[in-house]
């Protein structure tokens, strides 16, 4: 069965289904704002109890699940190095091994020897994705199984990287729309890696909790601003087509990630007034549309000038940077904000888990990040501290365990 | 109006009605679990979104929130150290200050001058709770005005405290069903904050997400344990004596909270089987029953034997030792659990942010700590590494603030 999220039998919306039942019984005030949502969710999977904590991904598939899949309201991406020792026969043994876990704990069952087998009764959708850095893939195939994008990204002049946020061997990325489901997912992975790898860095991120906005509303990052409209649609061609490689190797089927912690420095945003900032987007930071439209999917116009006869949306907004100039040039992006207790004078700390997928990081995203860093309004207010890029191989059917066509 | 959770108007269950409607809609198996779990939740208030996003709690009542109302899956504590000319009147301001900003967040409108309202605008059942450490007593009302449970707990055997996670003169406590909500929140606070006061730390704990479960449910800690069993219940006159201080001073209508940061050692524990875990507790880490019963509800027979003699549940589990001897040792628990990235060889790195309030620590909470930590079969995995405790104030009213029994 392919993983495609507008598939039937995903067993992503149970509570949509609730929705629907409950705004029947409870009038139509209430209907409302729901029903639309349902519309666009893939198909309900029901079970007795109707609760959120039971809805099920499947793990098996063509693709890995958190990608496609609808994204949840928590995610954690950890990073690992591989021991000195864990050789091509260690790796396929720790891989599958992992893959069993992910497999079990995301149908709600708790991993083989399970130790909180009481904490993995909540499923809450729990994703669980795994990626390979540059090291994982040479050990797993040789040189030449790596393709050529993956490795640290060029220099940037924005960028201030710090090594832990950084790099990384393999990575494990764990969403759900429960923190504790998390937290139990990740914990079990990690004993279960921890003979073979150990952790680099560890990354929470965020976003408004399942049940808490209509169904597909696009999410605010911590300055205020709708972040995702313009993201190729799971379960299109386009998304295919940015998303999966179709590259005849081990990784047909797969796609990469690329991760960069972004630190928004929310207290100089913060003296910025609405126009300002609307106009380093080029949307509204009122409702995301573009400053020549009037809603938030409206196309933006970047020929339309003002009465002075400046472009109503300047050439160095960041959407006018980040937009493809190469129809190649389209990534799907799938970020998550962060929020960590402060250090010195500050009152907070926070950020954004930039992550985006597609098929070829040279051609896709590269060329957009340069853009950027060489002129960008949003710079001013934005710093990346961190940036890993994974291989993140297709899924596999049960039986199978990922990374199995590098492996194998 | 008083802030009971009991009370209608709370607006707390709306989620809880759809689920209601829903039940209706979609069967008996749906409605089962369900409908039980309604009947012992405060009356819903109804808006047009239906959406969990939506709920909200009132800030003004005799009570602050975040005590007896339904507690939320994300909360935040920070602590804040006044600067040295934070005057009496200083800190009025500022009280003043967070009140409204409080008051305006819980509605769902943003504060004033609310620099991302976007943010603002998902509720999700927030409250913000404010408490005084000893220092901050001090300034608002002289040295007489503290109760004499006022300051560090006396020191235990068991306990490895760091500063970072301990003391403290004010704490914002704030909680809601949704992380950004959370995240904005407690950001919004510590701006208006900072010309009084600086960060002296902040925890972050989760719970289950709202939905995930049946309502009603008893969470499971990290350990896996059914954790807040026998807690007293909030609308009852049981939970008002034991939570409510009747002093006739500034602090009528408050009371106390202790917060311990409280290590697991989960790689230990992993080793330990079921049967010993139950036996550590007193109860079945399967479904909480006491080990002399078959529910979870069941009261424990501390006198029932084995056939060779000892106590079927030990007399330094951790049930046994916890039990009030005099009958006015009795606390509300309202933990969260906290995981956050490993350092060194680590998997994980959790434990409990333990929370109880009481009306006198040294009546109610420190006898119970005192025979924890003489004796409790539970310490060999468990170490207190912060603590702080606070006088948390009434509520107020409309155009009043949080604190004014002290500073007016
Ligand atoms: C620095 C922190 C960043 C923030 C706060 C941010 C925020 C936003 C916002 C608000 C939008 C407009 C709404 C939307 O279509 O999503 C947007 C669009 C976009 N961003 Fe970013 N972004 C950031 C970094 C990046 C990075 C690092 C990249 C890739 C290198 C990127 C690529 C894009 C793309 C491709 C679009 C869509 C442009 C279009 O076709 O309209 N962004 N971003
Ligand atoms: C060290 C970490 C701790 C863990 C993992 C833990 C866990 C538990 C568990 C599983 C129960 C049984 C179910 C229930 O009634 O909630 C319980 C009960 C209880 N715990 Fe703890 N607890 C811890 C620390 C503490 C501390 C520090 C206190 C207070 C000083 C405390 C006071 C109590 C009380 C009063 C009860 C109810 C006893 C009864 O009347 O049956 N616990 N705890």
């Amino acid at each position: 069965m392919s993983r495609d999220a507008t598939e039937p039998g995903r067993g992503l919306s149970r509570r949509g289904f609730l929705f629907g039942g409950a705004a029947a019984g409870a009038g139509a005030a209430v209907a409302l704002g729901v029903d639309r949502a349902l519309a666009s969710e893939p198909r309900a999977t029901l079970d007795a109890t109707g609760l959120n904590g039971a809805r099920t991904v499947d793990f098996h598939g063509a693709h890995q699940a958190g990608i496609a899949t609808p994204i949840a309201s928590h995610a954690t991406y950890v990073a690992l190095d591989l021991h000195g020792d864990t050789d091509r026969d260690a790796l396929r043994r720790m891989m599958r091994v992992l893959s069993d876990d992910a497999a079990r704990l995301m149908a709600g069952t708790g991993a083989l020897a399970d130790t909180e087998p009481e904490l993995a009764t909540v499923p809450a959708a729990l994703t669980v994705t795994f990626g390979f850095g540059p090291e994982a893939v040479r050990r797993g195939g040789g040189d030449a199984a790596a393709p050529a994008w993956l490795g640290p990204l060029p220099a940037f002049d924005i960028d201030a990287l710090e090594d832990r946020w950084s790099g990384g061997d393999v990575l494990l990325l764990v969403s759900a729309d429960d923190a504790v489901t998390v937290a139990h997912a990740v914990r079990m992975l990690l004993k279960d890696s921890r003979s073979f790898a150990s952790v680099r860095w560890r990354q929470d991120g965020f976003r408004r909790a399942y049940g808490s906005e209509v169904s597909g509303t696009t999410m605010r990052n911590l300055f205020g601003q709708v972040d995702g409209t313009t993201n190729p649609e799971p379960g299109t061609s386009a998304f295919d087509d940015v998303v999966w490689t179709s590259d005849p190797g081990w990784l047909a089927g797969g796609t990469s990630l690329v991760l960069r912690r972004i630190r928004l420095d929310l207290d100089v945003w913060d003296e910025v007034d609405p126009v300002a900032r609307s106009f380093a987007v080029g949307r509204r930071i009122s409702d995301g549309a573009p400053l020549t439209g009037t809603r938030e999917a409206d196309e933006p116009n970047f020929e339309a000038t003002t009465a002075a006869g400046n472009t109503v949306i300047s050439p160095v907004a960041h959407i006018a940077r980040s937009r493809p100039v190469d129809p190649r040039e389209v990534i799907f992006r799938r970020g998550y904000n962060y929020d960590v207790p402060p250090t010195g004078d500050a009152v907070s700390e926070s950020g954004l888990l930039f992550a985006s997928f597609q098929a070829d990081v040279d051609a896709q995203f590269t060329p957009i990040q340069r853009r950027l860093a060489e002129g960008d309004l949003l710079n001013t207010w934005t710093t990346p501290i961190g940036s890993a890029v994974f291989a993140i191989p297709p899924g596999c059917q049960a039986g199978g365990y990922v990374g199995q066509t590098l492996l194998d």
